[in-house]
């Protein structure tokens, strides 16, 4: 009977515990959506700063700003954490054709991000049509010399998820320019990153050899990309040639920051659940989904918190991590400090892919067993709002360092529906609005909601 | 052992029939997301056809070209069936001003649908806002008479399905005009049914008495509806009036056409499984989201079925049903003719919720037993592409009356993703540029996959 009795208590507080989950994150979600603050201030940071590369005075002041911003909000400790950072310019916009005997074609293109300038008089040269990197192995120098390489292998549209579209395709930015080099090619031309057939190119970084050789490489729009290779298809004489001539060059590093908010926990001061997006975008439109929506959501889970009165146990922070897009120095510098400071951190979620209606969050390198108690604890809670997809998968390139210096750590990737991102990623189109209010507000709401399980309950699955 | 070995067939069997079925919707993804048609097929509707409002010429047109598509793709039938609808028609555009003594200030205004205009000099008034149905009861004819009353109750930002704001917000729009009239009311203005703060004025129907009074109403911008609002509050003398100018009227109905598609069932050609959306829309843009998507994917769930050479064992429809705005006289004609021709319908889906990325869909009056079975068979097909929202709900306007003449019909609702919706709801927004590629493609595919599950395994939960 005691047993019976015991049991029934342990019940009814499980039961407790549960309701008090689902009152919290309904709370969180309330505050989001009828007091949020994000969307504001995702217009400033796009209309009123602008594109952020690192090492550019956008950037700069999208530091000073984001702090002054943590500061209003009176978390326990706002700082900055400098870093070194590359400091790559695009230059003068580029230029690009295709020469059909006497007609030349203007084509869009943009520079990839790291790549080298063309001399001054551009390049021209006969073009290599390739769908992969295995394909340009398989051609070799006796062909690929003196020649422009053209990666034209287009995202597979079978994909659920757009992200494993980018990540199969990736290769061609990533990998092409310094493979093709290798075979003594001049110039590299590496179809945009995107499904979607228009006339923007989607700039990206590209692997740069800081020893080695390193040639000119540009994105062309897909629109621009189909023709090219139909008129490649012609063969007919003179053989199709195409010009390209960008004006980018890689300064010495310049200093930059991680802007950090913290509030500090009631229990245990020294145990960090970091949830952070990054502060500098490419340099083509506002950064709006990449990732001033990731770090507006970051700072919005604290602003959450202190509005509604949650004293967390342990500390929360906002990180803005510096320079994602080309070198990832930010995320390596949170990471080597964390382990200098020995902190302790119970988990790390990363928002990195837009600010689209939340799915749910991605858990890297957990168990099965992990999996499966975090579902049966958790996903019924996130269910109401449609946001409790809880699956195996990445956590980000910016918290990804921080499994190296602090290997306890659980990284955690938020995911919103991915089928707009890759229409506007890298491009001019990355526009404050194109973002929708309550996408974003929904996905601050259900990172909130993470945080505080894992503040409550920790991540012992 | 012999019961054992037959529990084992079954078993096996079961896993065969599971492994087929989801290779199956496989394929038909595959299908909608390589060489999908709708997209290119909503193009047209929205670019060469555009506003569609039932008894327009558009309305016509976008009738004759349906049934050519659908001939094109060679379905078994392909057929208009012949409805009476009413011809309501916008006029002039509207003119709205908040007088505040000497000061007009132009308002973005636009009449609702079936409304009567105002007399050609518009009317002039004081203001009375209220917030609900409710509040204008309590204030009664003392207040009301010779008054405009101005709903200006906000979509509630805490649902999380926008359709719930929407639907909770709906009867100041279609019961708010009537009500008032009865009060000895004016004229009508009616904050637009939308969370997003623009200005654009949102349209839609409201109630028309064929027998009784009726007045003026239009929608005004929720920017517009703040101003106003905040200008009432001031109560300063003389008191702010409103003016506004309308000239739509009622013509006489006007004959138009539901159009029908049907593959033919190999088993049972008398059983049929409806998909359908709504063809007219409204006339301040093209009608793609509202209901353009729809229609689109209906007609591609049968494309889809051809190119991948599924024959169904039942019979299949897309029926684009006419003039679902302002009458309904669409959805009634096809119930009615259903039951004359003695059809028996296993099931009918509406798809007019938008062309967003789908998140699954509601069952119309089924029991808690029923839903659980049918999450238990067909939840995990729908998981691979998180579209796997089996829940109770709704079924749609268009095939609500079939339930009437037909009772052992299942309704299913399709649900996308409704974050967006709103924003764009019957405004000069809902247009082809809103619409994205994949999400619509997705849609098409999901009810696709729902469909072929039916035919195969009928609703025998």
């Amino acid at each position: 009977m005691k047993k019976i009795l015991l049991l029934f208590t342990l019940a009814l507080s499980i039961t407790g515990v549960q309701a008090q989950d689902s009152l919290m994150l309904r709370k969180l979600y309330d505050e989001a959506l009828v007091n949020g603050k994000c969307y504001e201030n995702l217009r400033y940071l796009c209309k009123s700063i602008g594109p952020r590369l690192s090492g550019s005075a956008g950037a700069q002041k999208a530091v000073e700003w984001s702090k002054m911003l943590m500061d209003s909000y009176g978390f326990d400790k706002v700082y900055l954490q400098e870093v070194m950072v590359p400091h790559w310019v695009r230059g003068k916009k580029e230029e690009g054709y295709i020469i059909d005997g006497n007609n030349k074609i203007p084509v869009a293109i943009t520079a990839l991000g790291m790549s080298v300038a063309t001399p001054k008089e551009g390049i021209t040269a006969n073009v290599i049509e390739v769908k992969s990197l295995k394909e340009l192995d398989s051609l070799g120098e006796d062909v690929i010399k003196g020649k422009i390489v053209f990666f034209n292998r287009p995202f597979d549209p079978r994909f659920i998820e757009t992200g494993q579209a980018y990540g199969t395709a990736g290769d061609q930015r990533f990998m092409g320019p310094p493979a093709a080099a290798k075979y003594g090619a001049v110039g590299v031309i590496v179809r945009s990153l995107t499904e979607s057939i228009d006339n923007y190119p989607h700039t990206g970084t590209t692997a740069y050899d800081a020893a080695g050789k390193n040639i000119p490489a540009a994105a062309i729009s897909t629109i621009a990309a189909n023709t090219l290779s139909s008129m490649l298809k012609l063969r007919k004489l003179p053989l199709i040639k195409f010009y390209f001539k960008q004006n980018c060059q890689l300064l010495p590093d310049a200093k930059s920051y991680n802007v950090v908010g913290e509030i500090t926990g009631t229990q245990n001061p020294n145990k960090f659940i970091t949830v952070g997006g990054h502060l500098d975008s490419w340099d083509l439109a506002e950064g709006a989904h990449d990732d001033g929506t990731g770090v507006m959501q970051s700072v919005e889970v604290l602003r959450i918190f202190k509005a509604i009165g949650y004293r967390p146990k342990n500390s929360i922070r906002a990180v803005f991590f510096m320079n994602e897009e080309n070198g990832h120095k930010g995320g390596t510098k949170y990471a080597e400090l964390a382990a200098q400071n020995k902190e302790e951190h119970i988990a790390a979620i990363e928002t990195d892919e837009g600010g689209f209606t939340p799915r749910g969050f991605s858990f890297q390198g957990v168990s099965g067993s992990f999996l499966k108690e975090l579902n049966k604890s958790w996903k019924h809670l996130f269910e109401p709002y449609e946001a409790d997809r809880l699956v195996a998968g990445g956590g980000g390139t910016d918290i990804g360092p921080l499994k190296e210096t602090i290997p306890s750590v659980v990284l955690i990737g938020y995911r919103p529906d991915s089928q707009r991102y890759f229409d506007i990623h890298h491009t001019p189109n990355d526009v404050f609005e194109n973002v929708n209010k309550r996408e974003l507000e929904l996905g601050a709401a259900t990172i909130a909601g993470l945080v505080y399980l894992i503040d409550q309950h920790n991540l012992s699955f």
